[in-house]
């Protein structure tokens, strides 16, 4: 990413004679049509344009988590906009930076894509990532990136954090006693995903553009919680400020989760059948939400992103709701794929 | 990456009844093969195991780079080990690291593979990994990761370093009159893809494993370059406590790269050709090399790793070889590249 930008204020636009996709327009031409979409955010001493970036890191220690959305399993181009990609890969990773308690500060973000790839879908991820960071991160920014060819469309994005001088919100912090609390969504991702594969498919089961368009008008929330998810990034900072004990981002469904931070803490976790909505199964199963769930000493105000949903009892890693046992389940991405590239 | 690494220990070893797929092992189990290779490094504060990690950084800021390695385009498994293409992308990331003068601290690795991948090819560049950091940059480790599913093996590192409190070596800073040197070796992985291209395929044209391993033995030293390359990591510190003025990896060939370096700081670059062995054209165009190239004030003492390849002229992004004019040339991973999956 060492070009310069100038292409990008071509004053041909895009006119319909100009290459449109990134074989016709090769990289630097390309980059030079995404890197101006992006902004560096406040942390960034050196951004895009060097052999690396160089970030703040005021608190003498980072965070970083990585995760990787490949096109089939990860998401469907027939059901999801270039920005919802963005904007996701953005959402997701955020999380994870959140649930340690932390203030995200930056990304980086690689992208392999086909050489038949239109230019404005890589726009598109870049529009979606400044204004998923924008919403859910202010101030963050992405501060460098790798364009690469790959037969599949794949984004890989490695997001950091500052702990402003505190302790990490570890899973094995959790003590008996302590409220089970919840923020975010429940349940709304895996509804989405639910009726995107009822009724935005084809005949013949294949993801259909025109009646995903058609779901989002009637259910813009669920198919949104999906496909564009709006996760609780800010009440990671807030969970760690009012004395959370432990907390993890939700992403492979409310139990699955759960049993890591019950197991990692060395507790059970009892859950109020009340709190979980009508559908108490698919709130336990959904996947997708990127919630964060935290526990908190008996006697702390929660933050207001967060609902008590339980308490942590004696136990080694199992899950009660209402004092009956419940099984784990969420996602595995080997488990039940079956190639299709969507 | 959440869970135990209990599995690992398994008394049975690698039974011939044991699953050795990742879709048949899933991702916890496949996980739990993997994580016991890979060691977090001196600057893990919490490595693999919670939604994030963090790491030291006693500078205050840190320098990151990603880079992604896609089947196909990038690497071919009829030629490449497993261990190669571990090694392979931690020393291409680590090299951009030592390109700002940092000292590289820490790897975070996401993989997306197809269900059908032996967990045997993920535990090989698991070794890798480990390998080429213990050689490379030793105390850096992989301090997180993420495994996904795809139709395509790809690899993504993003890596991470420290500057202890340095300037990062930018590319703009080379003035008129410093010295122009290289650290490493000057085309021999060119050299090593083309006898790769040649006596490695077959009849057809396909890579072939049993020729590129004939190859290997004829052939050491090129086909390492190209395969596994073990760029002069050291030489980034040691060239900023030398003085240098300005630095980047040669990634994309002598020339592309040099002409970046000359356009960032505003200068030409004149090389002397004694200095690039008997094929100039090789040293200048031949990509994958992973050296370093950079400039010093005139009477700098140079780091052992250097040679003086030429010198800063007035210009303004132009090369020269013994004041000759030269075209720049190099890699785009768009160009040429046939979608054939290698």
């Amino acid at each position: 990413m060492s070009d310069s930008m100038s292409a990008a204020s071509d004053p041909m636009g895009a006119a319909s004679a100009e290459p449109s996709t990134v074989a016709e327009l090769g990289e630097s031409a390309t980059l030079a049509r995404i890197l101006p979409r992006l902004t560096p955010g406040d942390a960034a001493l050196l951004g895009v344009g060097d052999d690396a970036a160089v970030v703040r890191a005021p608190d003498g220690r980072f965070v970083v988590t990585t995760d990787m959305m490949v096109h089939g399993p990860d998401f469907r181009l027939a059901w999801s906009t270039p920005f919802e990609l963005g904007w996701k890969a953005a959402a997701t990773n955020l999380t994870d930076v959140a649930a340690m308690g932390a203030r995200p500060t930056a990304l980086v973000v690689a992208i392999a894509a086909p050489p038949t790839t239109p230019v404005s879908l890589l726009e598109g991820i870049a529009d979606g990532l400044r204004e998923g960071l924008a919403r859910l991160a202010p101030g963050a920014g992405v501060v460098g990136g790798d364009l690469s060819a790959s037969s599949v469309l794949t984004i890989a994005v490695t997001a950091f954090g500052d702990l402003d001088g505190r302790a990490p919100i570890l899973r094995s912090g959790a003590r008996v006693g302590d409220v089970v609390a919840h923020a975010g969504v429940r349940g709304d991702a895996a509804r989405g995903l639910r009726l995107l594969f009822a009724e935005g498919t084809d005949a013949s089961g294949e993801p259909d553009r025109e009646l995903a368009a058609a779901l989002r008008a009637r259910h813009p929330e669920l198919i949104a919680a999906q496909l564009a998810p709006s996760p609780p990034v800010s009440a990671g900072v807030a969970a760690a400020l009012a004395g959370a004990t432990a907390m993890l981002d939700v992403s492979d469904g409310l139990a699955r989760d759960a049993r890591r931070l019950a197991e990692a803490s060395g507790v059970g976790l009892d859950f109020d059948a009340a709190t979980l909505g009508a559908d108490v199964r698919l709130a336990l199963a959904g996947a997708e939400d990127h919630g964060l769930l935290a526990t908190f000493p008996p006697h702390a105000a929660l933050p207001a992103e967060f609902d008590a949903i339980g308490r942590v009892v004696e136990g080694t890693g199992e899950l009660f709701v209402d004092a009956a046992p419940v099984a784990a389940e969420g996602w595995d991405p080997y488990a039940g794929w079956d190639g299709r590239a969507g």
